[in-house]
């Protein structure tokens, strides 16, 4: 799958449905030009469900994010609605009462408070969501609710992805087995600021809502907050969890239970955004960029630019080992600091060292380099802190994407 | 030639060589694999001469650029070594004994103190330069300077430039006429932050070391930091001013005709950054961003970050009118501050008020942002700041242009 993330011995994929206690669906709304599949609900009918959810900080927030943060519960959310075609962004009052009608249908169809519904759209901003077209699917998105929707949902969410991403898991408790499903989109808007994309995670896990917030919080944290496909924050973004309760197993906090589950959640979600970055608009090639130093603000400040810079995923793209670039960046995310001095290390090679050229197998290095994954290390002065980030690189592709239709 | 930049009545163009007191050359020293001329010598040899400089915040600023900071009497450059073909950056100690070298030769040559040589290079970074090819060449460049020696310059600092950027223009003051020379280059790691190219600029008029420095940084201001064309700040830049007083006029600090200097200085600088702009790399189309609000940090900010944005850039070399890509921009810019009412102008008409959607004529606009220049406005709650910005759109030439050779 991808050397940078090793699953867990007590965490396999299996070929089954949605976790105990969730069924979903999905449909042809209308809301894509394309005709594809652009509309899905998950739904939990168990008792005593928990949820948690981290959403975009962009203050061009859309009216779904907006009413999932002010009207829902965030620790009991248990049902999802989420449309691709139209990120209802950009559209003011009419769009906060486009996003209210959906979550009103849903609650009333599902028979649940509407602060148990979670409301998300991705697509293009700045158009009026036709909210009849969603509430007007509901009905029969409802009764088709099945176990093995979740492949379904998948589908739907996407947006300008080639390929749905989405895991069914096993994980081997102490305490038993429980299954963990994640279905998960990209693809544009994906900056390493926070989850700049739909990633939803069903478990039949029992979690408390503070284990649920924590562990969700953590695992964002290494995985969706530490990609960038073109370093712009979405309007949009949303990852909720939800834990069903219904396999009966309690995931107590501070257990070794708690620690396992986490490592799968962690490794799950790892894969899944590194899938949204190899997935990125017009990706050929992923990078990991480690920056190591003595500052945990600055560390991460410099893989943000380093990895946003277009300079340095145009080099990514062509398989050019061309340190100069990330020195470049480097030197741009700190200024003032002339002489600063910077190691680089490109496929565990040495490249530059205090900020100065050193000899290398240039042949050696432009091979290691054509593969569709490559590490990059920044070594700034100090010790002690680290920042992990993952990032695509920059290709005509991209540009044709973005610049040949409004997305 | 552009829109947004109007000639004072008093500056006029000329078909003249350098100002009196100046005289240059160039040479083909072997640095550009192509072949074409890469190294450039002006010199100023009038006494009392006085300059200005403004240099990279990069902290992996050059050799040349660390060199001719801190060996350079900044006030008192009457010489300039410039190539193009190597950075002699990320080049370490030994990129500093070559920059001295080629400083100490220039100075040896053209009998002027080292301090008063100003080192310049830009090309490929992390290559060590070879000085010896540059040392070698500065006898025959001194002995074939002349006053016609700009439109050389001009050629031989030119890297992924497609045109030479140049202006030799006259300005009628009230105490009678002045000539002002420029030489401009870019085309890559273009940022608006500081001047991230090379601007040389010549003048017979005589001034104080404390205005040259006034109005260099004055004038830098609205012209090459604010110009982007990747958003990288390079290693390399400089903007060098000397006044060569060989016209025996002096623009003398808080009058009139240093108003008038100053208008003329302005205008030729900002025509010459947006020359750099409209050729930045695999540029078709230009954009003037205009933030308005009530912060200057924050405006700026904005401006940068929307100008910035690749999904904006790639808008804009579509033609399409997407301001739903500027809105998000400034959410990204301005995060956790969810509704903020942002209004967005494209070319005069209104497309987004308080973040919301209004209703235009797209045809219409889609026509008008199909020009070669597209105007923006945002406008932020609050008054009395404003930032202009200029950048150009994001292509597949820019991805050729830095994918498929180290550059």
């Amino acid at each position: 799958m991808t050397r940078w993330v090793t699953r867990p011995e007590h965490l396999s994929i299996v070929d089954a449905g949605l976790p105990a206690g969730f069924r979903a669906s999905a449909c042809v709304s209308g809301l894509k030009q394309s005709g594809k599949s652009d509309l899905a609900l998950i739904a939990c009918d168990a008792d005593g469900a928990t949820s948690a959810l981290r959403q975009t900080r962009s203050s061009a927030a859309a009216a779904p994010v907006l009413v999932t943060r002010e009207r829902c519960d965030a620790g009991g959310i248990k049902a999802i609605v989420a449309n691709s075609g139209n990120a209802n962004a950009g559209t003011g009052e009419s769009g906060i009462a486009d996003a209210l009608a959906v979550q009103s249908a849903a609650a009333k169809i599902l028979g649940l408070e509407e602060s148990a519904v979670a409301v998300c759209s991705t697509g293009v901003i700045g158009v009026p969501l036709p909210s009849e077209l969603v509430v007007g699917a509901l009905p029969d998105l409802a009764a088709r609710l099945e176990e093995g929707g979740g492949t379904q949902v998948a589908e739907a969410i996407l947006t300008t992805d080639n390929a749905p991403k989405c895991l069914d898991c096993e994980v081997e408790l102490d305490a038993g087995r429980v299954r963990i499903s994640a279905q998960a989109k990209g693809a544009g808007m994906i900056n390493p600021s926070f989850a700049t994309m739909f990633c939803f995670v069903e478990t039949d896990a029992k979690l408390s809502r503070e284990a649920c917030d924590l562990l969700l919080g953590t695992t964002v944290k290494r995985s969706f907050e530490r990609i960038s496909v073109d370093g712009q924050l979405s309007t949009n973004d949303a990852v909720i969890l939800i834990a069903s309760g219904a396999s009966g197993l309690e995931v107590a906090e501070e257990t070794a239970d708690e620690l396992k589950f986490g490592e799968a959640l962690d490794a799950i979600l790892r894969e899944l955004a590194l899938r949204v970055v190899a997935d990125g608009e017009g990706a050929a090639r992923v990078a990991r960029l480690v920056v190591e130093g003595g500052d945990d603000g600055v560390v991460e400040h410099v893989a943000r630019v380093v990895g946003g810079s277009p300079l340095v995923k145009a080099a990514l793209h062509g398989g050019d080992p061309n340190w100069g670039r990330i020195l470049g960046a480097v030197g741009m995310a700190i200024p003032d600091t002339p002489g600063l001095p910077v190691d680089i290390e490109i496929e565990g090679v040495t490249v530059c060292s205090a900020g100065a050229a050193v000899d290398f197998d240039r042949d050696a290095l432009a091979a290691a380099v054509a593969g569709p994954q490559v590490d990059y290390l920044v070594r700034l002065p100090g010790s002690g802190s680290a920042c992990e980030i993952f990032f695509s690189d920059l290709s005509h592709e991209y540009v044709t994407v973005n610049s040949e239709y409004t997305t």
